[in-house]
This record gives structure tokens, sequence and C-alpha cells, in this order.
């Protein structure tokens, strides 16, 4: 195998392929990078089973050929080689690489022993903006479980019906729904692995075109031009969750994002993680009223707001309320509440394509 | 003591005497700010018993008195208060902290249990501009020892003689030698402990003023204004460097020190820890070759220079070799050699104020 490229290309298209590579394998060539001419382009590879990625460049190919070069090893020697051409030549499994001044020789594996990715038969496919795409996986993974036991759970629900598309997570103290327009007319449910989404969106931050993502038994695909990521779907069913997100409330309040998130935060800063990260909201009139304490002491804000509906006390858990009102985007948001032992639900005020539910902490009205 | 003050003013400040507390100290006490007035000022005092911050802002004092609080606790209050005017008040250990719609209330600890601050006696003064303080601490304290058995070597020293400041500090492997010129007729010669060093030029990132360093038995200051920070000095004799750093020299190599350093990190890269991160260098008419190699591979680098003298064959740690090249401003440096087992000395070629000495790795003719 014998190619020419560019310094920058294949400096950026390691960065891409290099987010397949866990840290973690024990299978020794999957520390590596595929590395196959493909007429006038080089395709890298790199997969840890779960997740693979495949990247396409431009090359000078001056001799067809493939060879397996260890990430960490050949991604530092390309980066760190002089924004010029960098000519590469395989013998065997030795790879030669010489740029300007420079020139090293290190041992490859042959591409052989290298794992076949799936084949996947493509079947239903759907187009999605980047911008839409980025902020429906921000906005859903963090809140996916950590617990084991339900591994449904670690995932994000993907469906589409109704000419909608839902991104949904939950843990078991919170949910969070993101739904877009399409004009996709199929039924799908897919649980994408959380994990794998937080790597896509790292690939996503690079990249302006918009993204196909296909789906097909077991595994989904996003195409996003020159790149194509194929994850391992978890299977199972997913936690029903349209029944808890109701839509009977008895008090509506609205209040700046910014404000609420900022009192919500400096109240949390007397809370304990050891007493639940207790914070206490009073909902009198046009006032929020947050208190906290602690054996380090105590706290109270008040935030304005506009209520609509019957008085109400309620605890949470600062961090499930907090994390959820952090990554809302709409200036003004709307708590809608049924008591202090139902769910609060939290939607922007002027865009309602996210919604966030989180659980309350019951307590004694008397604790209040 | 009660209080106004611009939530900006001391958030600002809290951040400089925060670089005074150790996250390792069994004192409780010592997680503490004392916060004193003083006339129309607070005074904010933080140590670890080595190094101690005072810094002063403008207040509205309305009632004198003072309060040791706890430093992540109420930093992280007042730096999460709007940028408004915060009220202070205190009574017995208790503090009441209003702002706006917040409201806090923690507890403090009697500013009479906080030690007392050493009561130094200025002997000499000297003013340096803070750039040239900064680049003096960065450029050396990089080559201090972490070998706790020869304590003065984990300090810089600061000699003044003949009108000339040096910074020097020196591990075994190389030697740092910052001089800068002062009108400061003064003898002086001390060690400060390269850890405070570290801090010192965090606080200085801020700074713009003119910095008065005063010494005294035990003790330097440094005088920032409105911040004064004292060490502790180490004890012992300094290593007598100045024998080290010879004059006669059988080659001299001028070279861009981008290209130089550049070709040394890609060389870098296959050298081993384990190897004493071996690096070769061949010095042949006008290049140097630099080889490396290890169970990985090899790589050859070749970089153009103008060369003076005998060609030469020497052997470095690349580690010791690189942090000093790194850290020079200069474009082009000059390496001074004496044959293959003597020191290398570095300068840079336009500026001869910073001196970086680095010894060879003892390596037979037949390895080059």
């Amino acid at each position: 195998m014998k190619f020419k490229v560019k310094q920058k290309d294949l400096s950026k298209h390691i960065n891409i392929v290099q987010k397949g590579i866990s840290s973690r394998t024990t299978i020794q060539i999957l520390d590596g990078i595929l590395i196959e001419t493909l007429n006038d382009k080089l395709k890298l590879t790199s997969t840890d089973l779960e997740i693979s990625i495949e990247t396409f460049l431009d090359a000078e190919v001056k001799e067809e050929g493939s060879i397996v070069a260890n990430s960490r090893i050949f991604g530092d020697i390309i980066k760190k080689l002089p924004d010029s051409i960098i000519e590469v030549e395989v013998k065997d499994n030795k790879i030669n690489i010489k740029c300007e001044n420079s020139e090293f020789n290190i041992l490859g594996n042959y591409a052989v022993d290298y794992p076949d990715l799936p084949i996947i038969l493509q079947k239903e496919n759907l187009k999605l903006s980047v911008e839409s795409l980025k902020n429906a996986i921000r906005q859903t993974v963090f809140a996916t479980s950590q617990d084991e036991t339900r591994p449904t759970l670690s995932g994000v629900l993907v469906e589409i019906e109704n000419n909608n598309i839902s991104f949904v997570s939950l843990d078991g103290y919170r949910l969070a729904l993101m739904k877009l327009n399409t004009d996709y007319n199929i039924d799908l449910k897919i649980i994408i692995p959380g994990r794998i989404l937080n790597e896509i969106n790292k690939i996503l931050e690079d990249t302006e075109e918009d993204v196909i993502l296909s789906a097909a038994p077991g595994h989904v695909l996003f195409n996003l031009g020159d790149t194509i990521i194929y994850s391992r779907l978890l299977e199972g069913q997913f936690f029903n969750y349209k029944d808890i997100i109701r839509d009977d409330h008895k008090t509506k309040v609205i209040v700046n994002k910014k404000d609420f998130q900022n009192a919500l935060e400096r109240a949390s800063l007397l809370a304990r993680e050891e007493k639940a990260n207790l914070i206490k909201l009073s909902i009198i009139d046009d006032n929020i009223i947050i208190k906290s304490n602690s054996e380090v002491g105590d706290v109270m804000e008040r935030v304005l707001s506009n209520k609509d509906g019957e008085d109400l006390n309620i605890a949470f858990n600062s961090r499930y309320i907090l994390e959820g009102i952090k990554i809302m985007d709409s200036e003004e948001i709307q708590l809608n509440l049924m008591g202090s032992l139902n769910p609060c639900i939290i939607n922007g005020v002027e865009d309602d394509s996210y919604t966030y539910l989180v659980l309350p902490v019951r307590l004694a009205q008397e604790d209040f």
C-alpha cells in the first residue's frame, strides 16, 4: 500500500475514528485504526464492537492495500507532523511515514485480523438537521439511567409516529422528552445506548451537513456524508412513558428561566447529597420561595413568577430539577404542578418541543 | 461586624486569598478566610503557614469587626450571587449574607482563634515589573527538584549581586537561569519554595502594577498594591551553580527554536520513559539529525542549522532538553557544546538573559 495525503485531512479524520476506540479494550487489534485504500479515497475504520465508525478522505493512492495502525501512536505522529503532504508506504506489516524532514517506521497489524463490521441491511431512512439531532441528544442523554439492572433505561428511545420524532430518556427520578416534526410517515421505535449518543454528539460538533439516520434490526446508522457511525441498539421494552405526562394541572407558574436557575443553584450550595440534595419550594401568589438548610447553614431565595391556580409547597432533589432546567433554551419556562406528591412538568413558554418531568421528594407539610 | 460591598470586588478578592488555602490542611480554621474591617476597607487573609495572603478592598463599613468564614462555602455563595451590592452582618459567629432576593445564614469561627501571621521587619526592598517577575518564575520554577532529600533544590534561588538579579533552579539533570538587570545595589541570596512561586504566578496573572519584593530573615514579601503575599524561605546553602556554566565550547549551533522543538517533540513520540526517554542527536555539518527508537518503531528527524566548530554525537533525555527549549521565547537559539559528555548550554540568539543547561546521557559512540 502506498498513498499521499494532506496532513490536515488525515489528522482531522483520525480524530473522528478515534472516538470509536475504547480505552478499555482487551482485544489488542481494536486499539488500531484499519486503513484501506478505495479508488482515490482512504477509508479509516474503528470499532469497539458496540460502536463502529467509518470515515473517508481524499488521497493520492499509488498502490492499493490495507493495514491496521495503533491509534494512539499513529495518531500522535500524524498530528505532530507539519501542515504538508504525508507519504505512507506499507510493506508487510511495516509502516513507513515520510513528511518533509521527518521519517517514521512503525509496526502495524495485518488487516485480515481486523474484525468484520456488521453488514447492515438498511431499512428506514430519515434525514435530520445536525442542529436538531445535537439538541435532541444533548437535552435527553443526561437523564438516562446509570442503573445496570434496567439496561433499556441506559438508552434514549427514538420513536417515530404520526409525523413526530420523539427522543425520550428517563431514570426513575426524571424524564426528558424532545419532540421534532418530520415529513416521514414511518413507524419506528429503537433504543440507542446513551454512551454512544455522547460519542456521536462529539463527532457532530464538526459536522455541518444533514444527518441520515437508518434503522435496521439490532442496529442504527448515522450517515454524516464522509463519515458513517454504526451503533448497536438496546433490546427490550422501553418504559411506557406517555402515561406519566399528564395534562391536568392545578398550578401553572411562569418564571424567567435564568433567574429561577440561578436561585436554585445558590440554594443548592447548602443542600447536601446525603440528604437527597433537598430543596423546598413554596409557590405563594407571585413568588417562588426556595429554601434549603443543612448543618452548614440555611438559605432563602425569592423569585418573581406569574402563577395561575393554587398555592403549593413541594420539595425536590436539587440536582434533578436543576439538570433539566439548565439544559432548556427558552427564556421563560412554565412549571405545571398537581399537588406536592405528583411530578412537576416543565416546558418552554414559547417553544413546547421539550418537556422535562421531575418527581418531587415526599415531605410532610409542616416541614416546609 | 456589618458592611456592604460590591459582589464583583468581593468575588475577585476571594479568588486571590483562596490561593493561600491548602486543600490538605488538617487544621480546621485554616480552611477559612479571616475577614476584618479596617476603616473603609475590608481585609481578607488566608494562610497555610507556609504562604500567607492578605488582600484589601473597598467596602462600606457600618460596624467594625472580624470573623473567619469557610473559604469554599463563603466563596461559592459570593461567586453565585448577582452582580449587585452584598450586605454582610455578623453576630457572634453567625454570618448573615443578603443580596437582592437571596439571604444566607452560615456559621463562622471567631477571629481570635485564627493564627497570627509572622510579623516581618522588612529589610531589602526591590521593585520588579510584573512581566519580568512572571517570566522569571515561569522560566525557572519547572526545573526545581522534586527530590525531598535535597530541600534547597525544591526552591528557586534569587540572588542579587553587581546590579544583576538571577533566578536559578536546578535538579541534577538541568539548570535554568534567568538574569534581570536592576538598579539596586544590594546583596541578597534567598531561596523561595517552588510551590509558592507557582501560587504567586497565578495571582500575578490578574495584576498589572509593579511588584515590590521585600526580604527579611526567613521570609519574603511580595507587595502587589492591594495584595501582599508572605512566603517562608528555604534554609540552607544553594548548589554552587556558577562553576558548571562554562564558557569554553567546541561546537556552537544556531537553530530555529520552533523547528528544533517540533522535531524533538516528534522524535520523543517513540522515546520511552523506561529507557530514559533517550533521543540521539548527530550534529553533522549544517544538519542536526535526531534519532530515537523503541519496540514501537524508529524515527529520524533532520533540522537545518548553522554550525561553528566540531561535528558531534550527543544523547539526551528528551523530556529534559524539551522542557527548557519549549519555555524559551527567542526565535533562534544557540546550543553550546563541549563533546558528548559535557552539558549542553542553550541561550537565545538575540536575548541572552536566559540560560538553560542540560546534562547529556552517556552513550558509546557506536550506539549513535
